[in-house]
């Protein structure tokens, strides 16, 4: 009864760049009634492989019934395009993808199961070859967010995520780092610290992140300021040339998989602390860094609510990090407020330019918290002795010394840009006079966002008023910035229904 | 320095039917550089509200640099289209979203908070409107599997998926009910419970899901035998005229939330006790049931594997059902084996054909798993007393009156059909002589799938031997339909390299 199997016929279809921005999800256009899709019983939103020679890919299939697709052709997102490094009319091959076994390690783990390392191995090499859908790394963000991860699971989870990438290897010690983990509207240090420790002889080769949940972050910063997406050798000889960078850790392909994880953590925003070790650690380790400081606000409404989380946190950040030989020292710091005056990607780097430049009006907050950190990375690394390495960075950036390392970084990075500004401004008005008891870091941080940061660069929100000011009514707290009207009203409206993101105590 | 804020222009789009089967979630195409999309700031991958008239959905946006969509122009996916109820040509509002701030239970769950009543309507309000992205679905999903829900939190759940959707009132007592806790493939006792049942003269209007992770569910196979895309007031007619009905219930908008966490559930391959107790609570409920049979089957390969667990679960739906006045009986069965001998969707209609025409070959564990539990029925609504429901089941099929009402309701669903026979077929035969000591059904179940079901409705596993049976070397053990070469291909491998999905012991 056994019939003859045929052999399935040419699974080829002629690509066709469709111009078609699905963000990183690749997505692959098919006509419902091409031969492939009939004999392989492809049904729409499967998942399929996409070969284009020794290159391949898990698409999404969406299936089309009508003319705009011809019978023998694909049509390939953008992302789908570029991965598959393919020119318009090759042929690309489509099958099933294989199954996707790690996947039960995932749902192993909601049922109590403890990640082992090659489990993570398992799961993070699938997630950095495009294997797991959205909807699989929202399941595993969220797994690995509930009840937490053990640190023998964060040590493999970190050692996976390095796996998974590339790694740097500079050849010298110290390699000087810092990291603050997020949450503090407008506390953009990193260029600060770069460019005292650069200009004090260290090697500071700096990766990092686009925000994940905040109106910016560091690359969004500097991508301001000069160019950020630069390769592995380009960082490189950008470290061998100044002894610093501050480039976008994803270009580098460091810990690649981070960078998926976040993308969908934003969409469900969400932080998690496994996550978050593992993400903030393999970047540096994967890195070659061998000295970190870390910087972590606490405040009501950062990141980091209590001081006693963030101690737990700082322990469990020092102890796998120390495993890794990263040697690593932890600054519980205020976090009350915002930290300069610019939150959003162009208003902060105004803040870091003023402050770089020792302007008058440069905030001094964001000033005293880059000489702290820079300190602390001195007599971390040997390079001041204790207790005088505060003289040090003050002595570094007072002179100007840090300003001009910090021009050489940007054009050597690609040359030094100026922030854009926003075409539209609204400024928010104190409602009646007395002091600033408050300030809400995340209502404020909504604010930038809804008003367009960090996809808008110039958008975002400028701070007028600090924590203790004296206020007259009337008298300007913040001015949102927009690039478009329609998110102009939107940051306006949330800002009106919000009349206490910066909460005015009655005078006595 | 306040500028007059500019009201945005109309923000309208001509909508245009892409013909695009994208599933279940809406997807909308512009063109980049269309002044809408400009002036609202929206990006790729963003979430945007469409509105039509009075109608309104949250899509997917992606966008396009390419000529095959005129500026003015907005894209729509099948599902878009419908829930919007356009014509072509008709203009679409686009908005961004509110802030979806139910999300922010979902991730306060994560953090150990647990879920209020309020919250749960929140989340199940919003999840019904289509404002959860897939992947916050998956993430809702995956947070109501890990440590699962406490009882109140069940109860509140399911009460909101009743509340997110329409309700049936039958106007009268006892309203009969089953449900088989999934599984085990080939199960499919419900059409011929609804037939005894309803014969008997007692009133059985059955929803049922299609599959989630199974090779077919109820709805998938009745649907190979009559329409199940009945809507309220159709399926009201079948039941006043035949006293019974076997219907999908997602046609009838019973628990509509059930199901967009299905297709989510499905990619993820999870089910959780949680989502699994509202879910089937949820349908039964609101289809105005009052009387409910559970089939809990218990086996190593099956969804339940210990039998405590199978009692506890039980215990969990009893105590859910009765809050909300279901009676409810749990029925604990051998969950060890495939029932009958088809697992798809049109190979299970087969088995229930020939169980209620009284073939000779007709599959026994089918039909007595059928009789018990429509003996339970009866005695559970008072049909039948104590100790007499398993004759009067017996007569009613033996008679022929179970299989003239099937064949009266599957008419009355618009006409009783023939079930698909597949193109391809392989036979898998017994590598050597012995015993069946196993049948693992989750395997079993992923060669149906990998053949095709229940996506093609002829596709899946026809068992020809069963538990204890003894086998000759070369007796055929199962045979694999499949409609495309392709999957017969890839369910034939994955046969060759699990040969012990049928394990034969050697013999003594």
């Amino acid at each position: 009864m056994n019939a003859i199997v045929e052999q399935p016929q040419s699974n080829n279809l002629r690509a066709r760049r469709m111009a078609l921005d699905t963000h990183d999800q690749p997505v692959i256009l098919t006509r419902r009634d091409c031969p492939v899709c009939r004999s392989e019983g492809f049904s729409a939103h499967a998942r399929v492989r996409v070969q284009n020679g020794s290159r391949r890919i898990i698409a999404t299939l969406y299936q089309i019934d009508a003319d705009w697709l011809a019978p023998g052709e694909a049509g390939l997102s953008e992302s789908a395009w570029h991965r598959l490094q393919i020119a318009e009319g090759d042929e690309v091959h489509l099958s099933h993808p294989q199954p996707l076994n790690s996947l039960s390690l995932v749902r192993g783990r909601i049922w109590g199961r403890r990640f082992t390392r090659q489990a993570l191995n398992d799961i993070m090499t699938d997630v950095a070859a495009g294997r797991y859908a959205d909807i699989h790394i929202a399941m595993l963000l969220t797994v690995m967010a509930t009840g937490g991860l053990d640190e023998g699971e964060v040590i493999a989870l970190t050692d996976a995520m390095i796996r998974a990438g590339d790694t740097l290897n500079w050849g010298r010690e110290p390699i000087a780092d810092k990291h603050c983990v997020g949450g503090l509207p407008g506390n953009r240090t990193t260029p600060l610290v770069v460019a005292i420790i650069a200009a004090c002889g260290l090697w500071m080769p700096k990766t990092s992140s686009r925000a994940i949940t905040s109106p910016a972050g560091t690359a969004d910063t500097m991508e301001t300021l000069a160019p950020v997406d630069l390769d592995t050798n380009a960082m490189r000889r950008v470290v061998e040339r100044e002894g610093g960078c501050i480039v976008w850790g994803g270009a580098v392909r460091l810990s690649p998989v981070d960078d998926m994880l976040i993308r969908v953590a934003r969409v469900m925003d969400l932080d998690a602390e496994a996550q978050l070790v593992a993400s903030v650690l393999s970047k540096k380790i994967a890195a070659g860094s061998s000295h970190l400081v870390l910087d972590l606000p606490v405040g009501p409404t950062a990141k980091i609510r209590e001081r006693t989380e963030a101690e737990e946190l700082g322990l469990r950040l020092k102890s796998v990090a120390e495993h890794f030989g990263l040697a690593t020292r932890v600054l519980i710091t205020d976090g009350r407020a915002p930290v300069g005056r610019g939150i959003g990607p162009a208003l902060e780097a105004r803040d870091i330019i003023s402050v770089l430049g020792r302007h008058a009006d440069a905030p001094t907050d964001l000033r005293e918290r880059a000489l702290v950190l820079s300190a602390e990375l001195l007599e971390l690394t040997g390079a001041a002795r204790p207790g005088e390495g505060r003289a040090q960075a003050e002595q570094t950036l007072d002179s100007g010394a840090a300003a001009s390392k910090f021009e050489a970084i940007c054009v050597a990075q690609g040359g030094l840009r100026q922030p854009p500004v926003a075409r539209r401004r609204y400024l928010i008005l104190a409602k009646r006079r007395g002091r600033v008891l408050s300030i809400d870091n995340r209502r404020l941080g909504r604010v930038a966002k809804l008003a367009g940061a960090p996809g808008a660069p110039a958008a975002g929100v400028e701070l007028h008023c600090t924590l203790g000011d004296s206020i007259e009514r009337e008298q300007p707290l913040y001015t949102i910035h927009a690039e478009t009207t329609g998110e102009l009203n939107y940051a306006r409206e949330f800002a009106f229904s919000n009349g206490d993101i910066i909460d005015i105590a009655e005078p006595d």
